[in-house]
């Protein structure tokens, strides 16, 4: 993980620190630098954090931004308004990529404004870079902690490195396997008299051929499919059988 | 913007509602579920609600997330923990991917669960897709809001990156349909002897909704194997009776 500081400008409520700590920690980042805030430490802000009490007891407190980012490389402020200067800008998405290309050496702050009124123009001239998330135009009215958790979670997602599987190493079936389910298939149609006519049996087995198809079956559920079919083929024969599925 | 609804399981802390209806807000979507909350309205969702009044106002309240999701085609439920059976699973980009792909003509569901626990199986068997949030995995805990944040995120920038497309014009199957067909499918195992026993019951089901839930069957699809199952429940029926496939 980079080293990114998350630092959060005059926070009027409590209870948002403690939102962006447990924000923060969720994805990996303990960081946390308050310049002048409000009210802190406070019982709102520990409630709120849930559990990241240690991104709290380690937040550094700094009477201004100057002193917050002074030992940093990288300074990227966020914004929810275009201003009047153009200025080198990043999307959440944009600033991970360049977090993870510069992150390894550097000192990097991620500087987060007031609720009310975000970062001021003279904080903003601090910043390498300024950021835009990503909003409906006519409610951009995101929660500082908000803000923080999308950020996190976009530096989150590029410091890792494969995507996020969880799908199952199932093998799944053969074509020859599904030829077989699908013989059986049109077999078991036929003998309970869904299938009663050698015109009908090509386009429905099409249509199963299709369904079936997209479900990508993995062999182990062709085994439950063709145990049913049997069943189906032969009920009493069904009710004395011992089955074994997990 | 393809209409997506989010269901808020039996949220505890109202505040999180509020919260959540900004969030959603913040990226342009305005349908909003609640499951058997616990307290709404209240003055603490409307506060943290931080100007998205209309979110809250026009939340509809059910008392189970069957009767929540009913008319929805795809219903996608987030989980913080790998399950034992795996099920098809998507990461929040994954699912922006999936939501443009296919959310012009159908309803969509998004189901987060309870503050404390999540949802439970039987609410995530009744899911199409699981949702995971990539996250430190030494604290995951991410709060409900935030949760949302970052899924309606990925569903703005999905959507502004290029338009919705359209997936196909056959009508997929609602959520009620599914059940009915589920129900019916469970009758005709018990019927033809393949459950035979209350123990074996949930656990195969299980694998055959999960198998099921993959095909994202159409309408016409569902009466085909409805048609199947009358037919295995009742094989005599079925040879007498005419049928019409296309």
């Amino acid at each position: 993980m980079p080293q990114v500081r998350i630092v959060l400008v005059e926070t009027s409520h409590p209870g948002n620190i403690g939102s962006a700590a447990r924000a923060m920690k969720t994805m990996g980042f303990h960081q946390l630098a308050l310049v002048a805030p409000r009210q802190f430490p406070h019982p709102e802000a520990t409630a709120r954090a849930a559990g990241a009490d240690d991104v709290l007891e380690g937040a550094k407190i700094y009477a201004t931004l100057q002193e917050a980012i002074a030992d940093c490389h990288l300074v990227i402020g966020t914004s929810a308004r275009p201003r009047k200067v153009p200025w080198p800008s990043l999307t959440p998405r944009q600033c991970a990529e360049l977090v993870k290309k510069e992150g390894a050496l550097i000192k990097i702050a991620i500087v987060f404004g007031r609720e009310r009124c975000g970062l001021t123009n003279q904080e903003l001239d601090l910043c390498h870079y300024w950021l835009f998330i990503p909003c409906n135009l006519s409610f951009s009215s995101l929660n500082v902690a908000a803000a923080v958790q999308i950020v996190t979670y976009e530096l989150h997602l590029a410091s890792v490195e494969s995507p996020w599987s969880v799908l199952s190493d199932s093998r799944l079936a053969t074509q020859a396997e599904l030829e077989s389910f699908y013989a059986h298939l049109k077999q078991t149609l036929e003998d309970i008299g869904f299938i009663h006519s050698a015109k009908q049996g090509p386009s429905l087995m099409r249509r199963l051929r299709r369904l079936f198809g997209r479900i990508r079956l993995e062999k182990k559920e062709v085994d439950i499919l063709r145990g049913i079919l049997s069943c189906a083929q032969n009920p009493d024969r069904g009710k004395n059988r011992v089955q074994e599925i997990d």
